[in-house]
């Protein structure tokens, strides 16, 4: 592992590391932040999954986390949304490819060999973490943004017991019903929908839920609510009777002005949870 | 207007009134609390409808709104939900006559003559109580549990701009689809189905929303979850991009137990949309 960059802030470390992958074959690169009290011992860890178009970096400079995460002793996990480099496959379009890689294991080709975000987020990266730094295992909690909130609701419900707590901001709901989803797992999963299944938070609710407390932040005005499709994890929320909230934020947009408006509430909810 | 009792309660008066109604043709009781500052200017209003087979008197005794409202300044309405006594039709069932008036102006016999509950808590009781009270009528909010949510939602998307604010505590959110409202409707509304639809929130919400602050509570272990339906008003709300908030809160049942638990934050809620 090499150290890219160590910076101070908010009395903690924000730092950004790079690794070679075996789950994606390539050198991978993530941001964590630890709060000030990880010298005296394993902090509890909050996963923060990101976006379309995105690298480890953009939530870490501007999501506007670390403020309240070192206020709870609370570390961030920034991991990369795709493998990246020369000899990686590549799409011209924006949503698919390098920088969106919508958190599964492609098993087609030409994205087989690389975009494995699935076993990289869920296996490799948290082994590697664990070992590494002052970080709870038995403390995780995991969020994330657009394509990062459906990573995040996806992996919460696929491994019960794992995080403590989940939540979303503006999550792609129901890829399998939507522009942002069906033309990627077309692409990566392949034709068979029933392999899709599994990558669907709204089909992954009426199926498992979640145990454990959980919250949704999704604006009105979001210039992506079509594809987003939160009335569809709304309706199954309700439909499970899973415990949770889901805010509808008048007037707030996909951007990370609203990510960062309601961060402090997401950081409260998982300190809670963390903590309790 | 009668005054049935007066008491004093946190710093203010929690009253007991009756009255004879022209909407119903009956003697109508309803409760009051007034907060302290009611002596020297007119104070916001919060209405509180109930649910199946409660008077005025269930929600002023265990919902433990006063305290809240004291402290925020907020006048309190405990409408009856039905007409009563001899000569008003009745039926056996707890969900059906006295004690379940459902919000809506009967049309059909035995009904139609003194179930007009929907002129007499939007029209009728407002003129009284804004003539003979220091109520500020451009301060209105509006919030109820089971039967009085889905007359709370109801009546606050039907009159735009009546209310700043509406809530809700594991409401009727679609009775058109549900035992709860289809027998009502049938009863009262007779069987032309298009005559119940301006009497569904999740209908009325695709089509109207609220422009608003909206809160809902519903408790995931609601013995009665199944007739509430709250996946049908989940899935409106986010179909129309409608701001607001849905908590599923885990393991709470359909009870006052419910009911006061969350009432702080009911209370908060409308104090900030009614003092704002």
């Amino acid at each position: 592992m090499k150290t890219i960059s160590e910076n101070r802030c908010f009395g903690g470390v924000q730092g950004v590391y790079s690794h070679p992958s075996q789950a994606t074959g390539t050198e991978m690169t993530f941001g964590l932040f630890l709060p000030e009290g990880a010298e005296e011992g394993p902090v509890p860890v909050l996963w923060y999954l990101s976006g379309l178009t995105c690298t480890h970096e953009n939530a870490m400079t501007k999501a506007g986390a670390q403020a309240w995460a070192a206020e709870a002793g609370i570390a961030l996990v920034f991991p990369d949304t795709s493998p990246r480099g020369e000899g990686v496959a590549n799409d011209d379009a924006y949503d698919l490819g390098q920088g969106a890689g919508f958190y599964v294991n492609a098993t087609q080709n030409p994205w087989a060999p690389h975009f494995r975000m699935w076993d990289y987020v869920t296996d490799e990266l948290p082994s590697l973490l664990f070992g590494a730094f002052p970080l709870a295992e038995g403390a995780q909690a995991i969020t994330g943004h657009s394509m990062g909130g459906h990573g995040a609701l996806t992996i919460a419900m696929s491994f019960p017991g794992r995080f403590r707590s989940v939540s979303a901001f503006a999550p792609i709901c129901n890829p399998t019903g939507s522009d942002w989803g069906r033309k990627q797992f077309s692409a990566y999963l392949g034709p068979d929908e029933a392999a899709w299944a599994a990558h669907d938070s709204s089909l992954l609710m009426k199926k498992y839920g979640f145990d454990g407390p959980m919250l949704i932040d999704q604006g009105t005005a979001d210039q992506f609510i079509d594809l987003l499709k939160p009335e569809a994890l709304a309706s199954a929320m309700a439909e499970r009777r899973q415990g949770g909230t889901l805010r509808m934020q008048k007037g707030y947009d996909h951007s990370y002005y609203f990510v960062q408006t309601f961060m402090p509430d997401h950081i409260a909810f998982h300190s809670e949870a963390l903590r309790g």
